[in-house]
């Protein structure tokens, strides 16, 4: 009989065995001083230098939109109409319902939210801050970034388990019509942070549609990957602005995008869409805080992309070199862990992550091991409301940054140190 | 016996002669069919200029910053070291104490009062959303786009008249004083919006020393135009922070300044300057909204000035543009309003306003004929806090952006209003 490689089922000596081979591996590990880091979606060197051009763009004598405005002045809070037309087009918005700003769409939901607190949204009965209970409904594993912003602000978060084709509408249905408290869900619909999943249009029907018990209910539109797929064949970005007039809810989604995984990561240009009756409400806002967004960065990314085609070619540079590190990332995860069954991990067929689901209880002590080793992982929960994983299983892989062998070793390391910890587990529950 | 050039001492037969030679004067200009425009402090397209070099920086193989840092990618809440280190020498803040932001220092005055109403200061008692009455100090005239934000945010606005060396502070101190819902005061310490006042050292030794009710009274320090001088030594800019640190109130004053009339207006680089509690601070809560500013952006400006003598200079060339148009303005006003008496000015020694007073109860008038002619001013009142001028006699004058010849009809065409006003309102008046 074959030596049993599925590590849940091994007999006791197997499993001391096993331990006894991951203790060397790992103790093998540690004696190569590795400093590798997959801790964030960082574009690598090799893609920044896909937009070079932009770091000597407009020129010194094109400082002019198609419309004569002077970009080096002051004023126009929409952004620049051809910058718009040209995201208009890959996020399926009107240029109309689309503003541009700087260089964080992070900053432009921040904004909905904060001004929602100070002031309310157009459908509010009442200032946010005037609830005396808001929650806040947060797929997980998702965003830490998002999952911040409503922390800080004082929401209590509310985890929604993320399918294969988007967050669970059904809990998510019955909470919303039950609770008038709830007042928005984050959602990033294209390639989700860290899943990669794309949400169906089922799904997105169902989100724009259900009934809410709270008139004001938001859904804050992520869309921070619609152009960036792995695949021949994108994801097609559903028009959420179309779909929730026709259900009788024009303002309950706001899109938000940003070029910072298309050209420069934070000094990009940055998108939101929404309703008139939401962009009204927002500029009626915005307007105190700003004359207007850097037009001139704008007009340097008219020039550099030409049109939304242009865009697409561009991300098509990306895929070549993110593609690669992809296929290498799930290799290695099949090759060392695949047999032994103590993890399972998505395979995205776009944007920047991969969610990798360790033994039940293990995720910390492997994200501490790696450390230990010299592989900066992101803190084990980093993707959960209140950074807590409930089943302590999750690991989040940005595989963009390291170069290849970087990468290499990095996930050797973490599969090193995935197998440590589960057997270490497993024995120390008795098995 | 010499006919009375003095308006308010004319005889009823005179007044009646000089406003018929006014309103001829006006029926003239109105054929005129002039479309000026001096509302805004935006700088002329011939300034503009002076920084085109920006538009093709920092260059396709420049993206390193000092220390190393790829500024094409995420990361620094602080912003680049060296820029902070030209406005540090500038602005007379050590580089520690200064963080360097996106293209708006507006945005970073809104922050702060947005942090202080979500979170409170670092020295709040509470959250001044939970504060039942909220009150801020406004010098005016004053900056609109400052009582805006406070304005929203609804905050009872107190006027504080401005003299010749920045706002009455014994009005200020007996309030502040007495009141814990003051919450702060709006400054512009050198060269003013848009009387041109440079706060005096004593003047402002009192703002940071004078005992508060409010633990967290604070000081919106815009030094919007530190460097702006129309003469050859510039009013000096003193060290608030320090002042403020010796006199026990370290966290009283945070400073704000922009590159918005050095460089490009909206898309320069702005800056925020504080105790490092205050920093600590603000970036505890800036860090939810962003990942960092365009760093991009921050290394243009580096490039484009060098050092702190590069923007000495690079503001020499401004004032050599800038000063033909105040001396303009005040040639004409003196020219066409001296004698009559009815209107006073401001002869700012920088920044980018002159200050008009006309007669008591016209300047509202005065707009309106000149909008009439085809003359956009800023609105009557727009200086005051709520809009509203309670003398109704101040005029905001923005030599900036016209050409001398359209800046002179206006200024003429202005003159003439100011007169066919005042006449009126004497005739009117029963004189």
């Amino acid at each position: 009989m074959p030596r049993q490689t599925q590590i849940g089922l091994m007999s006791h000596a197997e499993l001391v065995s096993e331990h006894e081979t991951q203790n060397a591996n790992y103790a093998k590990l540690k004696t190569e001083k590795l400093t590798l880091d997959i801790t964030r979606g960082k574009p690598s060197p090799e893609q920044l230098d896909l937009s070079k051009d932009l770091l000597s763009l407009p020129g010194v004598e094109d400082y002019r939109d198609g419309s004569g405005v002077d970009v080096r002045n002051y004023g126009g809070l929409h952004g620049l109409p051809e910058l718009r037309a040209i995201f208009g087009e890959l996020l399926g918005i009107p240029v109309d319902n689309l503003l541009a700003g700087n260089n964080a769409s992070l900053e432009l939901m921040h904004d909905v939210i904060v001004f929602a607190m100070l002031h309310g949204t157009a459908d509010s009965p009442r200032r946010w801050v005037d609830e005396p209970v808001r929650k806040f409904l947060c797929p997980a594993p998702g965003y830490d970034r998002h999952f911040a912003i409503t922390e800080a602000l004082g929401f209590e978060m509310i985890p929604i388990p993320m399918g294969h084709a988007g967050p669970d509408v059904h809990a998510i249905a019955e909470l919303v019509a039950a609770d008038p408290t709830i007042k928005g869900l984050w959602a990033v619909p294209n390639y989700s942070n860290p899943t990669g999943v794309t949400f169906s249009e089922e799904v997105v029907r169902e989100l724009v549609s259900m009934p809410t018990a709270a008139a004001d209910f938001r859904l804050i539109w992520d869309n921070a990957y619609a152009v960036h797929p792995l695949t021949d064949t994108a994801d097609p970005v559903l028009d959420v602005l179309g779909l929730a007039a026709a259900a009788g809810n024009p303002n309950r989604p706001l899109v938000f995008a940003s070029t910072s995984k298309i050209t420069f990561a934070g000094a990009g240009v940055s998108f939101i869409g929404a309703s008139k009756a939401n962009l009204d409400w927002y500029l009626k806002y915005a307007a105190k805080k700003s004359i207007g967004p850097d037009k001139v960065n704008q007009l340097r990314h008219v020039r550099f992309f030409g049109d939304a085609d242009g865009v697409r070619a561009h991300m098509q540079k990306h895929r070549a070199i993110l593609e690669p590190k992809f296929q290498l990332v799930l290799r290695i995860l099949e090759d060392r862990l695949g047999a032994s069954k103590v993890a399972s991990w998505t395979e995205p067929k776009g944007g920047y992550f991969i969610s990798l689901d360790v033994l039940e209880g293990t995720a910390s002590r492997v994200v501490t091991l790696a450390k230990e080793a010299g592989i900066a992982l992101t803190p084990a929960g980093a993707s959960f409301p209140y950074g807590k994983d409930p089943e302590d299983k999750n690991i989040r892989i940005a595989p963009s940054f390291p170069k290849l062998e970087e990468l290499e070793k990095a996930m050797d390391g973490l599969a090193t140190c995935v197998l440590f910890a589960a057997t270490e587990k497993l024995l120390a529950a008795g098995k």
